[in-house]
């Protein structure tokens, strides 16, 4: 862990012993991996409106302590927009790791990701940035929304991130 | 998105309602995603015929628009020998980012790869290519089985790709 | 597959049939995802305790066949320390393509790694490393444990590791 990431409790994903409410578990942590994946899915195709919807209307964004952005609109201000996402040629978002846990009707997890920003034209060319998201979330009746993700860098590679 | 990426309509993956649905879902979920990462360890294992046994006996393979090859001979003759994959030292397949969409007995799904192939015996040589497959798929007597693989990539690392 | 990697026989994951075994197969595939996982997040946040007891007391941890540690004692003199991994400024250590083979109280698994280990304050200079685990689990009153952890390494990137 590098010597600013702030003490998170670690997930604790403890299975139910029901037979009922371990299918409900296991529905809700798949639920869970969807949402994850649609959020790089979105970001990757520049969906910009569906990967706002993902979050609940005052979700917020953090970029470790040196980016905070609250509420759809003001997200949308801060990834759309040549100083945003849509200055690359295209991303790629890996999402793995990810450890859900459960109660009732919030949630945490910790998933990995690892965004590649190509620059231009030339594939090799392009910005890397690793680490992990920690994000809260809320069941609303169109599902599982985030109600705050927060990334957590770890390391960088080729190019610099212009964007961040 | 890259410029040239083919607009696929999102994976949709909704939950059923009723339990003996949802465990048949979870079931088909977890079927598909060993079939992903089968998948890439029968190419990191160089295991050709169980790779082509993966996919129905008029499957279809493309990378991008550039290649399509259709049919296990087909495919068999692409895949090994000096001009494909056999000609590596080694490979990494990662598999990441399922979404997976059912449809009775058909399916769909993207998932991220990142392909790493080694040229030779120094493993800091190697050439990279990232980017997402979308699939079709059909349920078999075998179980799941892919019916096109599509391969749309995002970026490149390292040295130049032989094969590609 | 590099010319030294042990043969291995590949994971068979068969879904049950009933569905009460069909729901206990998904309960137990996901209790092994989460400790592959939490097996990644204790070496990325330095919970060395945590880490170690992830493995049955007897457990064996091997690199490759360059190292071979058994038992809690061994691993805690291994792996903590200037020797270790505590010598790293920040690590990252991804964990894909989980492939899980349960046997009753037994199991296998496979699942791909990539470690980045971070060498000082420049989070562009790192030492990478990727393969795959293979491991063997076993029932415990705790939950599933790893009897042994095989690291097969396929490439490396970045800086040379000093820790290897």
């Amino acid at each position: 862990m590098t010597e600013t990431a702030p003490r998170i409790p670690p997930i604790r994903s403890v299975a139910p012993t029901e037979p009922a409410d371990q299918l409900r578990w296991l529905v809700d942590r798949a639920q869970i991996s969807d949402l994850l994946i649609e959020f790089a899915r979105s970001l990757d195709e520049r969906d910009w409106e569906v990967n706002l919807a993902l979050y609940v209307p005052d979700g917020v964004f953090m970029l470790g302590d040196r980016l905070r952005v609250e509420g759809h609109e003001a997200m949308r201000a801060n990834t759309v927009g040549d100083a945003g996402l849509d200055q690359y040629r295209g991303t790629w978002h890996l999402s793995a790791n990810h450890a859900i846990e459960i109660a009732g009707d919030t949630a945490r997890s910790r998933s990995y990701l690892m965004g590649v920003h190509r620059l231009d034209g030339d594939t090799y060319r392009h910005a890397d940035g690793a680490g992990w998201y920690d994000c809260t979330l809320r069941r609303t009746p169109d599902g599982w929304r985030f109600v705050t993700v927060r990334i957590h860098e770890v390391w960088h590679g080729g190019e610099r991130l212009p964007h961040a």
